[in-house]
């Protein structure tokens, strides 16, 4: 396993890049409201965002460090990372709960007529009040609260050598995990206990913790990958996936596995195969220059000779410090590649009102692809 | 355990609830946005909502049911629902993500001069981009986008019979991995193992799954109760505690225990025996009437006669679909409590630059509350 945490060295080079977006797109400060934007700059990690109750912000200001205004409860915290400046409040407090002291550091930091810009775009939303945010407007008097320009977006789609690493051992963890399915899984188990041993062997292997599993399993394919678990045996017959989302060191791995109980029917082993085909053309052409959008449909047309397409909407998207990330692959979204991005592979195949779904996690690099997710071939596994 | 879901009269409840605190403040629709909103009025449970990608929407109008306006890969889980007006979108479209079918839906739903509400006070937040938010405001026409004052709150803060049963549920499972702490803490074992095999004796007692674990262990007590765990051995003379939400039928508990390695130290033993009385000072004037300010004072002026105040902020909070949920027990929150409420009574101490906290959580009755995390006494347990 790697190193926990990064070097300073890693948020400097993050904050440079940032503040020089911010100079090109002439804004004077990020405001920044959620854990993976808050994090991105501080290393700032802890599960305690879980809790809804207290808002946390983080300015960037055009140059100087970041500075935190942040409840009293994470200041200690705080401290121990590169950040110097953090000003905090005691919250929950029902009369002014960090506004007014956001304010006045946006004033401070922030020229009289400028430009404050919030993250806005796709994936993007606002964690604070929507009524402490239209204060909050009044509060900066002639300064214009604007869109982040995508700023936030292209900072974190591209990562660094050290955060490939956190994902690539998030994904070792998770292929250790699936390598050991069939001790948790076969004909008679109830898939709600596939579901939670699954997760125990996340962390046995070495998982921080699961934010995320998905999967299902009926017979021939599953009727979707979203719903809740439920305590149905395994049957001879069905296919079973599972997806999961495991954190290492606050970096994802999202991939998924299939296995047949009993022997796979026919139209399943070929949708077996037509996945992994897809999945492969994709990665044949992953390299810089490439685009989202090339990616979706090296993989569409493989899905579709002869297939359904699903309705998911997407087939792969980026990873990182959130289970999904920019870029999507859809025919829209013409990102270019660059070395440094890391991506999964998603096929899915409708089967007879079912669904098959393969996924893989790959990284974009200045010559060919690689994967980081644990290679397998086309013919499904069998419990 | 109780059963999983709800029947529809509970939806049907919460629903004529809502509708009638909407007729009171002159809303014609509440507009939702988040996971635990859309839930409360549908039941839709899925840990799909860890994807940042895609925006939900649920349209309480002022009469009739909700409807639904979401992507299309979570409809047929949505029809599975009580919920039978579903309009869905082939997300992420990056040129209109939904957008404008909310806006006509809104423009269909409620009245040209109509009020939309959203939740906007503490505790929530707008689960959608700004710039999408704000091409909404412009789509609305005369409609207006006002806050929801305070109906979302009021509503979830109050739980029903059969949302008790499921938090008890949790609690429950809670106890008995806490009861099996010894099996996998003592002295020697790192403080990231502890967590790790924590969360497995959480799932491996019945947890659907464990979002939050915070504690620590340092000696006499621990820096605070937010970083994440450090592999550093489990010594004689630390204080360790471990704080967990876990979720069973999307709803949580949220309770802590400590335990000394080896003999405590008369001030930690003081301490925790403190700790104790002050919770029971609280839960002694629980009752319908009392006020979360009132619980509040209760405990301070058990933990501050001779002992230092943390900075924790509160000492306790609602608990339910989230982790934390209105009130607040701070000086400044006066909500009454009403029968059906469930807390949390979390006391903290400061004790030579560290800290020791207990919490345990409680049902508001019409008459005495009642524990639903497993009672300890004053005595600190050894391992």
């Amino acid at each position: 396993m790697g190193n926990r945490g990064f070097e300073q060295a890693e948020f400097e080079a993050r904050l440079a890049r940032a503040q020089a977006a911010m100079g090109a797109a002439d804004l004077d400060a990020l405001l920044l409201s959620t854990e993976t934007e808050v994090r991105y700059f501080t290393g700032y990690l802890t599960r305690f965002w879980e809790s809804p109750t207290r808002p946390w912000f983080l300015i960037v200001p055009a140059s100087g460090k970041p500075v935190a205004v942040i409840p009293s409860i994470g200041a200690a915290l705080m401290g121990q990372t590169w950040i110097e400046d953090i000003r905090s409040w005691s919250a929950p407090d029902l009369a002014d709960d960090g506004v007014s002291l956001l304010g006045e550091t946006l004033r401070e930091l922030t020229p009289d007529r400028g430009r404050i810009a919030v993250p806005d775009g796709h994936e993007t939303h606002l964690r604070m009040p929507l009524a402490d945010f239209r204060w909050l407007e009044a509060l900066v008097d002639a300064r214009q609260i604007v869109g982040d320009a995508g700023i936030m977006r292209g900072l974190r789609m591209v990562k660094s050598a050290a955060e490939i690493v956190k994902i690539e051992t998030a994904c070792a963890i998770a292929g250790r995990a699936f390598g050991r399915v069939p001790e948790i899984a076969g004909p008679g188990v109830p898939l709600d206990d596939v579901f939670r041993r699954f997760q125990m062997l996340c962390l046995e292997e070495g998982a921080d913790w699961v934010p995320y599993l998905a999967g299902g399993a009926e017979q021939g394919g599953y009727a979707d990958v979203i719903s809740p678990a439920r305590p149905v045996p395994l049957a001879a017959g069905d296919v079973l996936m599972l997806d999961t989302g495991m954190v290492w060191d606050g970096y994802f791995c999202d991939y998924d596995r299939n296995w047949s109980i009993g022997d796979a029917s026919s139209a399943v082993q070929t949708a077996h195969a037509q996945l992994i085909e897809a999945s492969d053309a994709a990665f044949d052409i992953a390299r810089p220059g490439a685009t989202a959008a090339e990616l979706f449909h090296a993989m569409n047309d493989v899905l579709t000779r002869g297939a359904e397409a699903t309705d998911a909407g997407r087939l792969g998207h980026g990873l990182g410090m959130s289970l999904t990330e920019w870029p999507s692959l859809i025919a829209q979204d013409h990102t270019p590649l660059e070395a440094g991005m890391v991506l999964t592979l998603e096929p899915g195949i409708a089967l007879g009102g079912k669904i098959i779904v393969h996924e893989e996690n790959i990284v974009i690099t200045d010559g060919a692809p690689r994967f980081i997710s644990l290679r397998i071939g086309p013919e499904i596994a069998t419990l």
